[in-house]
């Protein structure tokens, strides 16, 4: 089992109308001075060992599926805890 | 000028219709072995310097506005290379 983490954010030229209105109520409510850009978070348990592959896979899937990329850009990530366990069963796998 | 990021994820014991969405497209696609929560990710970006106050008021902005605590979980953290600018922003102005 390993975490992988897919950010997703709006492209710096492309309009953000959620953004835009999560900035407007945050001024209205006293929070002035801050701009705010919104974009999703994806977070992904694959089951199995994460290969070379497998992270592959999972970029593709994020170019395709999770981020339009014509007005997104994306991040993908794997979180290091998660790396460790995976780590550990490849070991174990190996061992066994 | 710093950039602090806030990312809202929906809490374990919570369903995420989103999310099981995603996973069941993503198996559809063939990226089977992947399960998705989805989430959101907010950029801010705050004018002036970041001290303590403005860090606690965007605490209380994430908690109140951004999330929705009784589903949700957030983190906010403060983005690495601008705490610099704005550590050499305080710099110059308690040298000036």
């Amino acid at each position: 089992m390993a975490r992988v983490v897919v950010e997703v954010m709006p492209k710096p030229e492309i309009l953000d109308p959620q953004g835009k209105a999560v900035t407007g109520a945050l001024d209205r409510l006293g929070f002035d001075g801050i701009s705010v850009r919104q974009g999703k978070r994806f977070e992904l348990e694959v089951s199995g060992e994460l290969s070379q592959e497998r992270l592959d896979a999972i970029h593709k899937a994020a170019e395709t599926l999770l981020a339009n990329t014509v007005i997104e850009t994306f991040v993908v990530h794997v979180e290091e805890e998660f790396v460790a366990d995976a780590a550990v069963g490849a070991v174990e796998k190996a061992s066994a």
